[in-house]
């Protein structure tokens, strides 16, 4: 063979893929889990998208009304990159979504914002922590995966306005300030709660962080500490609101 | 002068404006005017959006559920490119959106879907009915202005899953089919009502389209075939969707 030839060889193979082969070729229970876990974050973005827009029709002014729905919106814009990706994977993404239903509309059912400020805090604690636990997990995705995951996280940030109405209210008011803690304890509370029970219901997904025989994976010890991490994040937003978490 | 120096000046000029200056620096009234017309578009869109997004809740199944979703989520779309046009006009977007508070909410208020076929072909009706008219004022609006509405458009045409669905709804019964073009009848009535009533208050509106001393207009006739030109389309529209107009 001459150089010239190993060259093009080269080049073909990465044309068709870059590095080594992707576990969502290699190993199907890979793939499996990796439909089940955008699947359940598809679902969980479509869910915000229509809380949001729910939570949206008690704002106090229009300014506001449009703010929340812009929140609403960049996570719709979330759902159909993870509904597209799932497609791509060859997967029904109603069918991956499915699985999901129950635990998220559970927690939707468990934390009907009863104000505005509840609405408030529910979108801000919401997106903060879906998108920690992003990017806790995307390292242990193959590089498709991941790149996706990490650029749905790309358009963060246009919540700063729930940071000054807050922060403004409790000014106003401090006494809101203890009713407002508790209700962020008790959105974490019931994250936490179906986080659980999707990792009691869904082997796969959970066998994805665990690991497999040639992927690295956490071990009990590295997913309490990924919830410490998500725990202290959680503290770190609401003190960024002027609450105790 | 030299050649050269009017070259350079040529070259200055179109920097900083391409072609004659827009009406928009040059006449007060018609930048009063534009201001009035995307205020009016901006509020029409944010509506649009919120409506659609309620009438999603009322879907027959999440796949119907998001794509009315996401016909909303352009809504918003529009709404957010119109904003920011007003901002860089320097005008206040809220303020501009506020004297049609109430012909675009009387509109709502008087075509509230009773179940998801009216939402369907509301949204059908109304994403087109907006179109046209867009397209019909375009002509007589500034390049600047002009490029807005016509790039806000452009993202139409996800609305084939509704004539689908109202296709389908009648073929397997077909007696909805009077119901449903009623419907289509009260939404044009209505539309055209508020229309009426905004270009009986609004005069900076009204002049846009009537034309000035240096900018072509409509006549009274022009108007009259303007609204004759959307009635027809309207009517293609809704023979598209199976019903009569």
């Amino acid at each position: 063979m001459t150089d010239m030839e190993l060259g093009s060889s080269d080049g073909a193979l990465s044309d068709a893929a870059e590095g080594p082969p992707s576990p969502l070729d290699a190993d199907p229970a890979y793939r499996v889990a990796v439909v089940d876990l955008l699947g359940g974050l598809a679902y969980s973005e479509l869910s915000a998208f229509e809380r949001l827009t729910e939570d949206a029709t008690t704002a106090p002014t229009l300014q506001d009304k449009v703010a929340l729905a812009a929140m609403a919106v960049r996570e719709f814009g979330h759902f159909e990159r993870l509904r597209d990706r799932l497609l791509e994977l060859g997967a029904d993404p109603f069918a991956a979504m499915e699985p999901f239903h129950a635990p998220v509309d559970a927690f939707h059912a468990h934390t009907a914002p009863s104000d505005w400020f509840e609405s408030l805090i529910k979108a801000y604690v919401g997106d903060g922590l879906a998108a920690d636990f992003y990017r806790e997990i995307a390292a242990y995705l193959d590089a498709a995966t991941r790149d996706l995951i990490l650029t749905t996280l790309d358009n963060t940030g246009q919540s700063e306005f729930v940071v000054d109405r807050v922060r403004r209210a409790i000014e106003a008011d401090p006494k809101i300030a203890g009713r407002l803690a508790l209700w962020g304890r008790r959105l974490m509370g019931e994250a936490l709660s179906q986080a659980q029970r999707v990792a009691a219901e869904r082997n796969a997904l959970t066998a994805l962080l665990v690991g497999g025989v040639d992927r690295p994976g956490m071990d009990l010890a590295a997913i309490a500490r990924m919830f410490g991490r998500l725990a202290e994040t959680h503290t770190a937003r609401m003190s960024t609101l002027g609450l105790r978490a």
